[in-house]
Formats: C-alpha cells, sequence, structure tokens
C-alpha cells in the first residue's frame, strides 16, 4: 500500500479496516470533501460501491441491505447538510437495530465557527442515536495515529453489529489537498500501513473481535423450564426482528416442546418459512382475539420487537398472568408496562437451552383453540378476498405468491397492517422486512431496494403512494445500483391510515390537513426511471401482472388504486364478521 | 376560546401565542401524533396553513419563506423521523441565520424506551443547531402551566428572530386523545385562556418583546471615521445576507460618503437594486482579482457572510492591511483569519453613522480603477455570452432579464458562481436568494417556492440537475401551495462542479463517483406536477422562453442542456481573456 499524500493514506487505512472488519459495500454519494474516502472507497477490491446523489435515499438503502443480511452497509458523504440528510435511516437504524456506519467528512477543526463554506457542527449530528460516534483526528502518517485509526475502525464495525446492533459515526475531518496528488514528503517513503503498526504476522483484520453470546445458567433455564410448563395456557408472540427470532428451528423445537402457539408478526421473519409446516404459527390475531372467548393465556414468553398488532398488544397487557421478555440488548420493549420477567440473553439460545429441557409432554388443547380459529379465520379471508377487492386482499394475494425465496419489503402505515391481518402463513425460505423502528413512511423505496440488492432473491416491494411519493427518489436507484423488483403500488392517493382515527370525523381539517389526497397520477415516474409502469385493475389481473413480474427481467410497478374508505370499510366489516364464525 | 380536551387547549394556546408574535404562515405534515397542533393550526384565522407531505421538503419551503421575508415560519410535524427529515433544512436555516420554529409532536414521556411504536428520543435533536429548544411539559390546564406555555412560544418567536436570527425547536409531547373530542371534566369550565393569565386589559401578544440594537458609541464612530479615510486605497465587502446588509440607502450613503467602491456578491441584497445607478456596485471581482495590478486596498469593510467568490476571499486574505468585519451577532465571517477589527453591531447603524461622520471629500481615484475594471469586464462577458452558448451564459440573460419586482433563488453548486461571474449589477426591486448557509444542493427546489410563497412577486428558479433531482418532491408545492414559477433547469447530467477541481484529473473513478452522470430525462416530471417543460435550446430561443414564462401564468421549466466540460473549459477561457483586456 502506498499513498501520495496523508489524507489519501488515511482513508485508505480507514476503509481497508472496515472491510478487513465484514464491511462489503458502502454507498457514496459525490462531494468535495469526501473525497479522500470516495477515492478509497473506489479502488478497494473488498467493496461494492452503489452510488447515490441523494443522500437520504442513499442512507435508507444502505439501510435496507444490513437489514436483509445483517451486515453493516458504510455511507460516505461529504459534509455539511449531506450529512444530516442521513439523520431519518439513522433514527430508523437506530431503533430497529440495524447495523451502519456513517462516514461523513468534515472541514479541518480550524475551520468550525469560521465563516468557511460547507462548514458546520457536525460532532455527534445523531445525538443517542448512534451506538459510537467519533471524529477522527487530523490525519498524520505516524504508526500510533494509523494504528489508532485502524482501532477505531475495528471498533465502529464491533459497536454497529453488537448488542443491540446499529449505526455507528465516524466524523472525518480532511485539508486539502483532498485528491489523491502526490505531495512530497508528506507520507514517510518506508512507512508501511501495516507491519510497523503492530507484530509482524498479522492478516485479515488488525485486529480481530470475538464477542460471546450470552446464555442463562442451566439452573436458571431449568426454573424457566418449570415455570413455563406449569400452565396448560401459554403462548409464544414474536414480534418484528431483522432476522427470525430466535432461529426458525430453536422456535419450532421451543414450540413443539412447550405446546404453545406461535403468535407470529409479518416481521418476525416467523410468518413464513418452512417451519411453519409443522409448527402452530399464527397470523390472524389481529382479527380475532378481541373475540375470543377463551380462557386468557396464563404464560407469555416474547422474542423480537413490539408487535404491529395493536390488538395483540392491548390482549397481551390486558391477559396474561405472567410475560417473560426475551431480549439480547436488555430493553423493555412493549409499552403496556405489563410484562414480569425480562431475560437478557440470546434468543436461540434461550429457546434452545428451553426446549431441551422441557420433556415434550405437553397438553396442546390450549393450541387447539388457535389452530381452529386459524383455519375458520384463513377460509373467511379467502372468501371475503374472492368476494371484494379491496386493500388487504393485494396483500394477501402477495404473501400467497411470492417465489421461493424471496425478499419482500412492506411499508408502513397500511400495508404493512395489511400484510399482518390478510398474509396467511405458508412455506417458503421469504425474507419479509419493514422499517418498523420508528415506523416512518419516508424511504421505503430506497429501503426496499437496498435490501433487494443485498441477495439474488426476487424483490417485491409493497407500499402506499404516500410512501411512494416520499421516496420517489430512491427508485433512481433501480438502474444505478442495478436493482429489479416487483413493485406494488397501493394508490388511494392520500393517507387512508387516517380513517382509523378518530380524526376522521373532524371535517374539516380532515381531508385537507390529514387524508392529504394529491391527486397525482404517478405513471410518469415509470419513464423518468426506466421501468414498466402497470396499472391493474381487479384481483385477477393483478395476480397475473404479479406472476409475470415475478417470472419476467426488469422492474415492473404494478399499481393499483383504492378508494381508501372503501377498504377502511371492508376491512371494519370482515373483522365483524370473524366475531360470526368464531 | 374553548377547547374539548388539554390538547386541544394547549395546542391552540401555543399556536394563538406564535401567530401573536407574529407567525403568519405554518407548513404542516400529515401525522397523526401531531394532531392537536394541526388542528389548532388549521382551525387559526391568523395562520396560511402549506401542507407539505415530505417534511425534508416542507422545511426547506419553510426555510424559503422566511428567508425571503424575514418572518419565522412554523412547520408541525408527527413523531419519529419526520422530524429528523428538517435536519437539513435546520443545519442551513442556523448556519444562514434564517427564522424557523419548528414544532415535532413526541410521545408522552412514559413511552420513552418502552419499545412502542414511532417513539424516539427527539430531545435536541438538532443538537446545536437551533437557537432555543424546549421539551414542553405534558400539556395541563392550569393557569401557571398556560402562563408558562405562552411565554415559552413567545420566547421561541423571539429568539428564532433574534442576533443572529434562527431555527428553534418545540418538542411537544401529547398523550391520547390527540383529536378534538370532548373529554368531560378535562378543561375547568371556567378557564379562559387569557384572563386568568395574568392583568386584565391585555391584547395581542401575551408577552410584548422589544429588543434593541447594538449602537457603537459616537466616541467609536469618529474613530473608526477617521481610521477609513486615513487611507486612498478602501473597499466595502458584501457578503450574502438574507436582506440588503447594510441597508440599500445606507449603503449608499456610506460608499459615498467614504468614495470606496463596494464589490457586492451575487447574494448580498446589494449586486442587483435602485442604488446600483448611484453606487459603484462591482460584480466582476471573481474574473479579474487575480489578474488586477493595482494597488492592495488598505482598508476593506465587510458586511454579511463571507463571499461565495473564493477569488475574492484570497484576495482579501492576501491583500487588505486593515479588514474590519461588521457583524451584529459577533460572529467571525471569514476562513482566512486575517481581519484586524471586528465591529459588533448593527451594520445599518455602523453606516449611517459612519456616513454621516465622515466628510463627502474622498478620493475616488481607486474607485476608479475598479469601475473602469468593471466596465471593461462586463462589455467582454457581453461579448463572450453573445459568442458562445454556455453555462454562465444563461445566468447572465436571468440576471440581465429578470422582471421588476421579482424573487429568484439560485442553487448551490455552479449557478451561484456563475451569477457572481456573469450578473451583471443593474437596477430593480430585485431579491436574489440562495441556501448559502452550508451551500448544499438538497432542498433548492422547496426552498425556491417557499421564497416565491412569500410574496406576489415573480418567481424565478435556478439549478442544476443534481439538485434538480434531489428535490424533485418540493416540486409539488407548485399545484398544492398554489405557487407560480419560472424555473430554469440547466441540466448537464451530473456534477459540473467536479471539473473545477483537481479530481477531475484521477479516472476512475472521477466520472463514476463525482462528476455522477445519472442519464435522467427530466420531461416526465412535467407531466407528473403538472407543469410545462420546454426543453429550450440557444441564447435567443431561451431569452424568448424566459420572458414568454415570465409574462404568462402558471409554471414553465426551461431545461437548458450543456456539456459541463465544455461550459467550464469556455469559463476557463473567458478568465483567460480578461487578463488581457485589463
Amino acid at each position: 500500500m502506498t499513498a501520495p499524500n496523508r489524507n489519501t493514506l488515511w482513508a485508505e487505512i480507514l476503509v481497508d479496516e472496515l472491510v478487513e472488519g465484514g464491511v462489503s459495500a458502502v454507498c457514496v454519494s459525490p462531494g468535495s470533501r469526501s473525497t479522500p474516502l470516495t477515492v478509497a472507497a473506489a479502488d478497494h477490491d473488498g467493496l461494492t460501491v452503489y452510488s447515490h446523489l441523494d443522500e437520504r435515499s442513499s442512507a435508507f438503502f444502505a439501510l435496507g441491505r444490513s437489514r436483509r443480511i445483517e451486515e453493516p452497509t458504510a455511507l460516505v458523504c461529504t459534509s455539511g447538510t449531506a450529512a444530516a440528510n442521513y439523520h431519518p435511516a439513522v433514527m430508523e437504524a437506530s431503533e430497529s437495530r440495524v447495523p451502519l456506519i456513517a462516514l461523513t467528512a468534515d472541514r479541518p477543526p480550524e475551520l468550525q465557527d469560521s465563516g468557511a463554506n460547507q462548514t458546520t457542527d457536525q460532532e455527534k449530528l445523531y445525538g443517542g442515536a448512534v451506538r459510537y460516534y467519533r471524529t477522527l483526528p487530523e490525519p498524520e502518517p505516524t504508526a500510533r495515529k494509523l494504528r489508532s485509526l485502524r482501532v477505531t475502525a475495528s471498533r465502529a464495525v464491533s459497536e454497529a453489529v453488537g448488542t443491540p446492533s446499529g449505526p455507528v459515526h465516524l466524523n472525518v475531518p480532511f485539508r486539502k489537498p483532498l485528491e489523491p496528488i502526490e505531495v512530497e514528503g508528506d507520507v514517510p517513503e518506508d512507512i508501511d500501513t501495516r507491519a510497523p503498526l503492530g507484530a509482524a504476522g498479522r492478516n485479515g483484520p488488525f485486529l480481530r473481535r470475538r464477542r460471546g453470546r450470552l446464555e442463562l445458567s442451566a439452573t436458571e433455564v431449568s426454573e424457566l423450564a418449570e415455570e413455563l410448563t406449569e400452565t396448560e395456557r401459554g403462548l409464544i408472540v414474536c414480534g418484528p426482528a431483522n432476522r427470525p427470532t430466535p432461529e426458525r428451528d430453536a422456535l419450532a423445537a421451543l414450540a413443539e416442546a412447550t405446546g404453545f402457539p406461535v403468535l407470529a408478526d409479518p416481521l418476525s421473519g416467523h410468518r413464513f418459512g418452512s417451519h411453519t409446516a409443522e409448527t402452530a404459527i399464527c397470523g390472524g390475531y389481529d382479527s380475532y382475539l378481541d373475540w375470543v372467548e377463551w380462557p386468557d393465556p396464563a404464560v407469555v414468553l416474547r422474542f423480537g420487537a413490539s408487535p404491529t398488532s395493536k390488538v395483540l398488544r392491548k390482549y397481551l397487557g390486558d391477559s396474561a398472568e405472567r410475560q417473560y421478555l426475551v431480549d439480547p440488548a436488555g430493553e423493555f420493549r412493549e409499552a403496556e408496562f405489563t410484562a414480569t420477567d425480562h431475560i437478557t440473553a440470546d434468543p436461540t439460545a434461550v429457546a434452545e437451552s428451553l426446549a431441551a429441557a422441557i420433556d415434550g409432554s405437553a397438553d396442546t388443547s390450549y393450541r387447539e383453540r388457535f389452530v381452529e380459529a386459524e383455519r375458520a379465520y384463513w377460509d373467511h379471508v379467502e372468501d371475503a378476498c374472492a368476494s371484494t377487492w379491496f386493500e388487504g386482499g393485494v396483500l394477501a394475494a402477495v404473501a400467497e405468491s411470492l417465489p421461493d425465496p424471496a425478499t419482500c419489503f412492506v411499508s408502513n402505515s397500511m400495508p404493512v397492517r395489511d400484510l399482518d391481518r390478510f398474509g396467511r402463513p405458508r412455506t417458503g425460505d421469504i425474507s419479509v422486512l419493514g422499517n418498523r423502528g420508528v415506523s416512518g413512511i419516508d424511504g421505503i423505496a430506497s429501503s426496499g431496494l437496498g435490501a433487494g440488492a443485498a441477495t439474488t432473491d426476487p424483490l417485491v416491494l409493497v407500499l402506499g403512494d404516500l410512501a411512494f411519493y416520499h421516496d420517489m427518489n430512491g427508485l433512481l436507484a433501480l438502474t444505478r445500483c442495478d436493482v429489479d423488483a416487483t413493485i406494488v403500488l397501493i394508490d388511494n392517493d392520500g393517507g387512508g391510515i387516517f380513517h382509523k382515527l378518530p380524526i376522521e370525523q373532524f371535517e374539516p381539517p380532515f381531508t385537507e390537513q390529514f387524508k392529504t389526497p394529491h391527486g397525482l397520477d404517478f405513471a410518469p415516474t415509470g419513464d423518468l426511471y426506466d421501468f414498466s409502469f402497470e396499472q391493474v385493475g381487479g384481483r385477477d389481473e393483478f395476480q397475473t401482472a404479479f406472476e409475470e413480474s415475478i417470472g419476467s427481467q426488469g422492474t415492473q410497478l404494478l399499481s393499483v388504486e383504492f378508494d381508501s374508505e372503501q377498504s377502511h370499510r371492508f376491512r371494519e366489516q370482515v373483522h365483524e364478521e370473524v366475531s360470526e364464525i368464531l
């Protein structure tokens, strides 16, 4: 490794150690101050470089990619508002534990507060939303500083994938020259960026890091096993998580051993998957838990984040005698504050050890109630979807028709709720993801395309018109980052979710300030971003178009128009009818 | 004033006091948690409500409006990433001293850290970028709390328009019900939001605020007057400012009294205006200061922010014996750190008092050198623009053809530089604005349309393709916020400014990571956002289309395509030629 000047050297080492630590992709936005980082990233064989013109979209793209494969994606931008544009995705990454490494170029310290152009205070720019933050020292080609740089880069990766995983921020000041221009004598000729930095014989990362797994003691496991099996009425609840939590096999073993049914959020990694064939995975709870008249659960074992379903959250808060929350990061993850036990340990370790400690002679009669309710519910949904074409039916059809394998990214606010209600559990190596950390509708297209770029699985992106509008810029990644997608646009001209809220009764300002119809015809976006924009009518037409899109190259956007109020009324009707069939 | 519940009451009072304090418009984005604020804003007769679906664009729209009229515009959004989307505009507002009042709805304190949906840490979300920050207490209908609320609202306005003016952030937690639903007994029947809160007889704002003006003593003024006039070679330099700084008459009087020429940044408010007829306003310095061979200035009096022209900045740093910086906020605003005197006082007061203290018998021979150079330079620019159609020629034509009055918003990174070089000083009530605080290319469309919405003056918005792409969402404001504009899109397919930098020599990564051609054809945006998109060829065609657009209703976008490298080479050629004519 040789470098024409200290900035080039500095950036090369920083980027190199990130790659050695496990970073394999970086989203770069054009800028001058970030030149050393951009050049180093583009030069590194171990990195895929995605170029994004809008830093907000860039950060969401990185978020989606990282979420899909749980590997930190790096971000590079110039100083100033560019860095502030990362803030929404950093916030989402923080709340939903997605590893990200934001590298923001900065002006050198002497230009702070000087009135210099494009200079602002970037220290702690994301506040408490990052797991780790450093403004790096000024680049200097001395052994100690370079070692410190490698250790900082290593630490950044480690914190990003730590417990909980999340975003980190390295603010990197440079002074000119920023380009890889030879500066006579700037970098000592004998400097080798690796050898003088420590003992000989290093290869791979400068610093190797290992991290243990939080495991309960054998005594704690057997106590827990006993407590769980003292009851005949137990539930397992899996909330949103970036990967199946606990892992699918471990969950299946736990469900088998306890005899508990599993209530699986569509974003939990457990609603869909091969284990659903053998395990009692329930997905209809949002529609029937407020109608059921069977005994409340006595014990609930919870994994993942707080579920999407408000019905489920309330039900758990009101009903369970004992609720065990398992979270490796020790955070409290249910806003009713009714949990009785908090288990700070690795979810898979907990599930595996409990499954091993419980003998399999579980009473399954409580589970049977759920299994029967599920059967009746999903039959009813099928009839309802066949009778009427509504927004929920789109998500039902998508869930049913997703290829195997597939990555499916669903937007807030209604699509994820409709998937929760109408997405029937099924087998298949299907990853369903959403931005459920802070549940914004910004950055959805970029997050979806980033998730799609992470693997070769077909990508399906489902979003409403407000989310589509909010991140239209993200669609540039289709061609620029070479992503193919099937995009399902549920266009009801505004914020349909507000029909669910009491504000619906207040007109004005309901329509103008809440539902906010915009009247946009999105067809021109197909010309703008070079994809096929198709207006799709009813259920059959949608089904055909969806399957054709899955089977073809390039990107097809299927736009399905609805009246949000009608869809909402039909959802309510289906929900009412469920009370009769149970 | 009556209110069905405490949240409604709380929001009504908050909004009311903001309006009493001088806020006349609010940009609202749809959301649930912010319902009380949105309802209160929509209900208030004294407020214009602009509805924006993308919070980033919303904040930039507010920024543009506030920048144009120096009145704080309020912002309302829901909790979570919505608030983070304000960050870029808040940062720009901070650095360029634009008053803004961000009202971010928040979840109540007990839901923090609970895993509740759309809940994150919003405290001090914008760090040091705001002049004032409060997370408001929980709404409660008690006299003391309501008085405190009014005082806080009053303080927020006061800090936003203070010295320096800038953004403020009120984080406003609410718990349900968020809608104006009657809650029996929640608001005491006898509560009157105004009368019991203090002495009788209040009208207008609950708290009236007056703020003094920083003025130098008579002794200081006469000392300064003497120092300035000891030399025969003095300059006045006016950098970017949101309004002419000092005021135009005061500047003209000062220039007349001192006999100094005025080097006026295109964003200073002094390049264009009626005073240019009588005052020696210079605009060609970026092209000739590095060629001139006359004596360096001995004294420079600087107003406003650091000038856009790098040539001018360097020149001042290298040449002047004494530099006086006038800034009412006491900030240092020139990154060469060569100023010798800092004057913390009101610029207009300083200019007026100095003009009065200096007798008019100034030696004007130094000024004459500038005046002659200007004459020769602008004649040359006219010839150059007639000979070759290039990006700079667009800005020359725009500057020349702006109607009177007009608001002209110019983007970073090249348009403002081209206006600096090729925008000839002229008369007319013309406001030229740009986001020169942190010089981002994000949010330009929204900022421009916000500036346009602030007055009835015709609006001209000039931006490059990267800035256009970055904030295409902002164009929705054309119809949604009822703004007409003439939009000049200088489309050179990527970041032409990078041709100015040494990175141009490094291929790769120059094209892919810096110039970043995107190949987008923006014509479909006209269909999407309902404006006329016109491809315009050469100088005459542009001139005709521009004048037609100014004279017609609705919005016309004039797209002018260039090869950025050719434009750059021609700029260099013009610059070389200037050395010969001087």
